[in-house]
């Protein structure tokens, strides 16, 4: 599939870029978007909630119409292009996953914390046993030292991963260690190896072309932007640059401009920037779920909630652990 | 001046930026901007038209107040920063430059297409009579392969300028081109090197980076991207980087986030993001004024008019050559 492509490119606005619009997305948006890839032959497109299979929840935000008639509707819709879907094991299941592979889902990326792939093994294994091109997904792969993210790349692979990728959740990543980074899992694996890069830093295109130097053969894009954040690697732009680089991803150039222009761009809440919140989200690598956290325990200790978020960095506290928060911050008050 | 720095930054959000605007920035909007700059110590910033001195005419476009007005608010503001300005030999002239001398301005930027350096020599010389700092401007470099770029950058540095800047107007280089060209610009001169970037590729940030490493040490940004076409290289996110790396820029980083928050956000009459037409620039690699044209002129012949830019682009055609996009475009459509 795709063996005369270059690069595999994934579209994931359907999927991180549901974190854009607060999980507002309906059918009729999603026939129009893939609608408007598959035209420009994207190979894979994303949908999903933005926390993967099953994240409709109200800790992770209500879905506004329920993923698997999304995926459905994208199904239907895609002629040229293969759907996937996003599973985070402990948010979505095993059945789950069923559903989208009986809707037509053709691929999924199982999705765990850089230092957690073990959680990952069921899944992977369930997924190729449905028949899914199966791949691996390390999130906040930044927290991690090279050796740990090589180590938990082998064991995704060693669960039957077809592809390994690293994902800079936060945007915290510069180019020269996404290069080294990518560099050690091309050698390490024997399977492809992905990225996923956000904007945080200003950094997503410089850092996907570090991961294609390096040897990344898949790499996921968000038309227009629309992602979690400042955004993703911008796939209209992604597609001009790899173009003048003479790095084959099949994507037809004008088309997937005017996808982004025309039908993508409108369903905006607003563009897509580096604001004051992104930017200390990517300089702090931490995840955008503390932002509020902080700045309610700033007020209360009287402390710069970006001096918290940089020191929760710097502790790398993930997901789960927002207790810390508050006493970060009374320390730091001290 | 500014000895204890690796790299000097120099704000061009009151001058590209006026660009974004249409030229409308009041004298309190600039106090207001030159204020929150200098509270997070920015070295240089420049105001004037977005052509530089003298630019407001019905041909570049009128500035809503006098630039010289707005010059003289910037200096009585600034307490640490410096003002700068622009001037492009044809459009402003010696005497404009001496009344921004006159108002305060310690530095002056002389700039040229890439291939017309010799139009500076006498500007230049004028410059430093009056005791500005001044340095040279190579527009539009990707147009010129790297022997001819280098030739005319020996040549404003013959003529006095006491730093040379590659500047990528179109935002069409990439990270490698950049480094390439720096490189070879470092090796010929004697006097420092600078970069001015544009985001029309995403790549703003990413080409800033690899012209620092191959060691420019004058770099452009724009606080909230606030520039031309898709914007530079935003300001904020590049002391925050910088910063990550421990390449000292002397910027105060919370002040100059605060400042592009809560200062320049709110003058953007919509936020920077990378168009349909930012991007068709950078990938053709011309003016932005020849949108316009193109698109009248594919019109006429029914011709896309991104396939006239991407030709005009290959064909080098500059600034003045407008007549060129029709006759480009009816031997397309034969």
């Amino acid at each position: 599939m795709f063996d005369d492509l270059d690069v595999v490119i994934t579209e994931v606005a359907l999927r991180d870029g549901s974190h854009a619009v607060s999980h507002s997305f309906t059918e009729e948006q999603v026939r129009n978007v893939v609608g408007a890839l598959d035209k420009a032959r994207v190979p894979y497109i994303e949908v999903s909630h933005g926390d993967g299979l099953g994240g409709s929840t109200l800790q992770y935000g209500l879905s506004k119409v329920d993923e698997f008639k999304l995926i459905q509707a994208a199904v239907e819709t895609a002629e040229f292009s293969k759907i996937a879907v996003l599973l985070l094991p402990g948010i979505g299941t095993v059945h789950e996953l069923r559903r989208a592979r009986e809707l037509g889902a053709s691929l999924v990326r199982v999705a765990t914390h850089v230092t957690e792939a073990d959680v990952s093994a069921q899944h992977i294994h369930e997924a190729r046993k449905m028949g899914l091109t199966t791949f691996g997904f390390l999130m906040m792969s930044h927290m991690a030292p090279i050796e740990k993210l090589v180590e938990q790349a082998k064991l995704m692979e060693s669960y039957g991963a077809e592809a390994v990728y690293m994902t800079d959740s936060a945007g915290a990543l510069l180019p020269d260690q996404v290069y080294e980074r990518i560099t050690a899992l091309k050698e390490a694996l024997n399977v492809e190896v992905g990225f996923h890069a956000h904007n945080n830093l200003g950094l997503a295109m410089g850092n996907t072309l570090e991961a294609i130097r390096a040897g990344a053969t898949r790499i996921d894009g968000s038309i227009r932007s629309l992602g979690a954040g400042a955004g993703n690697t911008q796939t209209e732009v992604l597609a001009a640059v790899l173009e003048k680089k003479g790095i084959r991803t099949g994507i037809d150039l004008y088309n997937i401009m005017d996808a982004a222009e025309d039908v993508v761009a409108p369903l905006l809440k607003s563009p897509q920037e580096i604001t004051k919140d992104s930017l200390t989200m990517g300089y702090a690598g931490v995840y955008s779920s503390f932002q509020l956290h902080a700045k309610r325990a700033g007020e209360k200790y009287d402390v710069d909630p970006r001096d918290i978020l940089i020191e929760l960095g710097k502790q790398k506290v993930v997901g789960g652990q927002e207790d810390m928060i508050l006493d970060v911050a009374k320390r730091m008050a001290e």
